[in-house]
């Protein structure tokens, strides 16, 4: 019988041990160097950008819901390989995301690129 | 007086709350249409490939300490963008990936995979 | 009665004009602005990749006569929409691979660079 | 004396052969796999998307000089991948294109899908 509604989907923690098993129990484990999942990763990626590839910007942000859906298991695909990559190389990824923030916030000052999206090589 | 000790760093709602931020002080909401996000995603899973790109499968499992901490701030880039999309078109990431891991279960049989890598879409 | 034989098909001049008048028959080029097309060549792209994600550099080397069709089909949506963003911003592909491949000779002296291939910007 | 001056440039064949020239010089065959080479191609797709990430469509369509420079020399690097795994794979990529324009043509009829950019999966 399958406890799934005791698992503790508000942490990413879980949800690592469950795909490790996932790989383990498929013997998938020696195709998942972190160079073939990031090939995996970005082919998800590039689902997901096929999804928009022909929408305006405006219709992108306003889905029916079976495209909604559609786009959802991308998203899911796409947090899947990374977290596979994550701990391959044992990375914290949230940890990694807030520390990236943080420098984000030191390079892009608010008062300096508000309203400017150019990207970050291109300051001076 | 910053009290980022506090915020607790295991779950993803606080970091989507606080990228939220990030770009509504920047006024960049305008250019986070999906569309122009999901372009961004890929670029940065490009940028994880491209670490990769030379290296061997085992070479990938094991990075300088230097190469180690680019990948990190790869694998949060990614995140970041991820959270980005989610937060716009409203999705539980975890949850959906939850739900495409037992997608995955029912596609993906073990008895039936194991050791075998072909894609599913290859399956007959 | 298609006179197709006698198209010239060792030019890309051809087949740009061929897939302009492909998307303009369709009313297609609504669509085909450089910013979306860059999104379906990197779809393509993608596609590829998928192709090699599992298989060992070598096995990349050595496909089976039906994987080398595939991925034939592969490289040639990547040169279509190639073409396509080419023409649309007036560049002239093989001039400006030439002009490429003579800026990476200065970049990438032989005997500096000879069997390393680290990234051109790991360079100091 | 360089005689580049007499190089035939309305052919890919000539830049096929500089380029396998160059790799060869600097022991690059090494690491040109099809495989790495995938993931060449997709990171130089990705530096295309990446300049017109925060751009509309419009704005796509209108780049300024330095921007088409920096525009063209990507479209430039990911011809020079497309020919090396072509070349690799001993694939005739203008014949290709030729062959998969035919099979779009019968894929989608004009008169089936004018003025819609629905993806091929997605037609019933």
């Amino acid at each position: 019988m399958k406890m799934t509604a005791q698992i503790d989907k508000t942490h990413l923690e879980p949800l690592r041990q469950r795909l490790a098993e996932f790989a383990a129990t498929r013997d998938w484990d020696q195709f998942h160097s972190p160079k073939n999942l990031s090939m995996a990763l970005i082919g998800e990626a590039a689902e997901l950008v096929e999804h928009f590839q022909w929408l305006t910007q405006a219709q992108s942000a306003t889905l029916s819901a079976e495209k909604h859906q559609a786009v959802s298991q991308e998203l899911a695909d796409i947090l899947i390989y990374l977290i596979r990559i994550a701990d391959k190389l044992d990375v914290d990824l949230i940890q990694a995301a807030w520390d990236k923030t943080e420098l984000n916030e030191s390079r892009y000052p608010a008062d300096k690129v508000r309203g400017d999206a150019r990207r970050a090589k291109e300051y001076s």
